[in-house]
């Protein structure tokens, strides 16, 4: 293009872009994108988790959303660079209120990507470096209390004599993540667990269990893991480490504690939570409500008729204890995406006889193969040593909105496919049924859109292609009977165990338990883009739906996903929670309307 | 003096140094230090904490100690820099079996400091970072264990059906910091603690104590605090902190355990160590024992004429559990150190009326002073912003001998007392005894000399000045009645509690206490440097004595000091026990005779 140097290309973007927004001039701002644009919003500009998709809708974003909120300072950070006709770069700004991070790309000297996020709100930072408590009060202080009374009142008097402005129902990584953001925001909060400590949701599961992304994707705020963690974390592991972190960090977390009904009364802006705490039943009086309930909390338990008649032991994945108690069992797993595919593996390695039944295709991603092409340039050892931290591959990642996100992922899986095609063929030649997503953009595009179809393979895919575990494909669950399952194609496997690795219902499905049905439809269907592929019907929605953003319904948040999601987007939810608190005003831009139930 | 920039002297130095070493010419060696220079060796050439002083004794080091350990790749890292006629710059360098880091500075072309520290074994490196373990093994592994029922085993068997190699004695700072690094060596440890808990040994402490150290300079090994940790941390959050450390970095640690005997077999090279478990019986055989039970372990309780009599309570400070139970009662406390003020303070506040007996001088350095003057360049905010992290301010601190520190501390305390001039007029002008060191050097060296004498100021000497803590200055002990104690100058205080403050006696105490008077006496005194001022008597020894390295006993060591020394100190007696574990061999050059007993 011209002579100009990236840094300088995008410094003088830049410098329009301030003047435009100084005096409200909202063409001449939405100038400076190319109609291919997106200006992805986390919260400092929309007060919502929000994509303007092209020029028309980024020209409105600007008038209703960003000219109001008196944006200013915006500048490059660091250098910036280019390739392949994209110059990108960092960027900072600020708002009336708020101060910003983001990321810029140009193609043609015009906006492609832009990303703005809320970092801090002026005037209520975290207290961290050189802001950081001295811990003591040097000089004299009778009657003063030491770091342990003053902890121990607040836990006596949290939710007793005084109401936390926030209630987190659910104490998994997503409700510790955003506890610990809050904490640190000076927001009282009180997380709500069933299970007696942190980290039990891990403890509970399957004992081969481990994560299946990697460690430099798994890391929580502020404190990350020490350098040795290993790769994948085995489930007790990464419970030990949540304990601690809600320990350190001094969460507010009730253990043994169930949600047992929440209601809001509009006119006092306050909720009602009815809990049980070590069976003792509690009234908790918060201004908002967050359901960090989990992705995988609301089992989906298909019923199927004659179970009721089986005489072995019948679960869903999530009540499964582990193999140790089926050696030399016959075993039936119901599914072919995650937990099934871990669950056979461990069944089949204590010397169960196993078998798979797979109803509908499967997106299989070798491990190895998914971290060196899929996540190996954000998340890895090498992306640490080429400066990409956590929180900047984070941001990298936000930046590339949900509708080009297939285009750019189609060809990471057509690399997967041609490298791994012999394992690929090795599968369906036993009969298993593939797919790498409805329009072939593999497995992250799954997640978004429908949080179930795939398998990332740790070593139980060549166990099926080997036959060693029994594959039965292309067929439905007919019928249980006492000591066996009837498949579609009238075929009959023998069980002493069935275990339903069938996945989990849509969020909001805790809201129609704990609030009603009406405000559960209210809200709509949690997670999805709006793809309009297999179970994600449209329309596109642009981000997922109701996921760390204001909901249909005032004070009700959702918060969940994987532990990059609670990570990353507790940092928004928190931020939305403490504006509020403190009375910042918050206009919301672009809620849309709810156009699916569940 | 030459055109050449800081870079290329400093490399031009190493490449000479390089030549030299490889072709085994100690002379050419020698030649490159000045006649005032000095070479301290952090384990990787002499296998032992020592500091050649001046130009003869570099050269018997390099001959006897540097040549046979066949170094190698002496090069520069980064960038060099002069200022005041200093050149420094870290640079890296190998022997035969290990790599190393370390720091030099040249002065008129020659080397000043040379400071040599060993990083890592060859072959036996920490699994880190790329080389971090998978945490899940990829794959079918019939009968495999979970991370956690390995976990279990391990805990069931070390120590019981299969012998750890060392027994670490002293579960505080400093047995947690060893055990971490021993456990990233793969070396297996037994950490034996009295106390129930990881962090009692803080937690019993009385109730008002914050380190004294800020928090830059108390991180432990490969896990930082989180960025909001205050900067004086309160003994509970510390103590919390200490266990969920030795939680997710997989210590053995035994709890509730005493360790009662040790004795050594020099034939089969082991020792047999008798404790209770949990009021249990059990004998350990490691073949390495290392004592950490701390500086502050063995209570100095001097015997005062009458103390059987007293009716109210008397303790050493170690014991004392707070203020609580003393408002409006008469407490008297023996000592002007850390701990006499802290008690004194909190009692004060609590109600009580104090009175503090001063027997000798006391330095006493104001905490914002000391942190400005004295740490803020290495450890604080300002220090890790320009890029000094905690790791490399341990190791600037470490390239300074012992015996120039005095010299470099003076003008630092001169500036203290000319900044704080007032404060200190009032507390002289209520009879406080003040000093600065024997020398004038101040509070680190006080430290490192004998351990005490000092007071960080957080409040307590303004109670002094004011008269509101009591204070009897220039007088001894002389007896105690039954509600009272008597001075040397004929007076008598009224007392409901007496606390003596009086401080610890050498860690070599414990060795007399757990193996026998023998073993302690030809180990000798430990700590202190040998400087012939006040309670460190000469000669001059050039590093602290018995920490951290080889001790006339075989197969005995001694671990301590504050949590820098603990993190940082620690990294060269794992590597230490990691080689004889492996059977490189450790030649050790520059044992000195033992000259005091205690």
């Amino acid at each position: 293009m011209s002579e100009t140097t990236p840094t300088r290309q995008i410094s003088e973007w830049l410098a329009g872009l301030d003047a435009a927004l100084a005096r409200g001039d909202t063409e001449a701002a939405a100038a400076l994108f190319n109609d291919d644009s997106y200006w992805r919003d986390l919260v400092s500009f929309t007060w919502n988790i929000a994509t303007a998709e092209g020029k028309p809708k980024v020209r409105e974003m600007i008038e209703r959303a960003v000219i109001p909120a008196r944006p200013s300072g915006w500048r490059l950070e660091g250098e910036a660079s280019e390739a392949g006709g994209v110059t990108e770069g960092w960027i900072r700004f600020e708002t009336g209120v708020a101060r910003g991070y983001g990321h810029l790309r140009l193609t043609g000297g015009k906006a492609w990507t832009l990303l703005t996020t809320m970092t801090e709100l002026k005037g209520f930072e975290e207290h961290k470096g050189a802001m950081r408590d001295k811990g003591v009060e040097h000089g004299v202080h009778p009657g003063r209390k030491t770091w342990l009374e003053s902890r121990r009142q607040e836990e006596a008097e949290l939710g007793v004599s005084r109401q936390p402005y926030v209630v987190i129902v659910g104490g998994g990584q997503g409700g510790i993540a955003l506890g610990a953001r809050l904490r640190r925001l000076g927001v009282p909060a009180i997380i709500v667990e069933k299970n007696e400590r942190p980290g039990d949701s891990w403890r509970k599961r399957y004992k081969s269990l481990c994560l299946h992304d990697p460690v430099w994707y798994d890391h929580l705020p502020y404190l990350p893991f020490p350098d040795h963690w290993p790769v994948f974390s085995p489930k007790d592991k990464i419970a030990d480490w949540l304990e601690m972190y809600s320990k350190v960090m001094e969460l507010d977390y009730w253990g043994s504690t169930e949600c047992k009904s929440a209601r809001y009364d509009e006119a006092k802006k306050e909720w009602t939570v009815e809990v049980s705490r070590n069976g003792k039943p509690m009234t908790l009086r918060p201004r908002q409500l967050v359901l960090a309930t989990g992705m995988s909390a609301v089992p989906n338990m298909p019923s199927v008729p004659g179970m009721e008649t089986f005489k072995g032991d019948l679960h869903h994945s999530s009540r499964h204890p582990g193999p140790d108690a089926y050696k030399g069992k016959k075993a039936v797993v119901i599914g072919s995406n995650n937990s099934a595919h871990d669950i056979c593996a461990a069944l089949w390695e204590q010397g169960a006889d196993v078998t798979m039944v797979q109803r509908s295709s499967t997106h299989i991603a070798r491990s190895d193969t998914l971290m060196d092409l899929a996540l190996g340039s954000l998340y890895s050892e090498a992306a640490v040593k080429a400066g990409v931290t956590t929180e900047k591959a984070d941001l990298i990642f936000a930046s590339l909105p949900y509708k080009i996100l297939p285009g750019l992922q189609v060809p990471v899986y057509a690399e997967m496919k041609k490298r791994d095609a012999g394992f690929y063929a090795r599968l369906e030649k036993a009969g298993f049924m593939l797919d790498f997503g409805d329009d072939d953009s593999g497995l992250f595009l799954k997640y978004l859109r429908r949080g179930s179809g795939y398998y990332i393979d740790v070593g139980a895919s060549d166990l099926v292609a080997d036959g060693k575990i029994k594959l039965k494909s292309r067929v439905a669950v007919e019928r249980i009977k006492e000591h066996s399952v009837v498949l579609s194609d009238g075929s009959e496997l023998p069980a002493d165990l069935i275990v339903f690795a069938t996945g989990y219902g849509s969020m909001n499905g805790w809201a129609a338990e704990l609030i009603s049905k009406q405000v559960a439809d209210k809200v709509g269907k949690c997670w999805g883009l709006g793809s309009d592929t297999r179970k994600d019907p449209g329309p596109w929605e642009g981000e997922l739906r109701n996921m760390w953003k204001p909901t249909h319904q005032e004070a009700l948040w959702f918060h969940g996903g994987n532990l990059h999601q609670s990570r990353h987007y507790s940092q928004f939810l928190s931020l939305q929670l403490k504006a509020r608190m403190e009375g910042i005003p918050t206009p919301v831009y672009g809620m849309g309307p709810v156009h699916h139930l569940s």
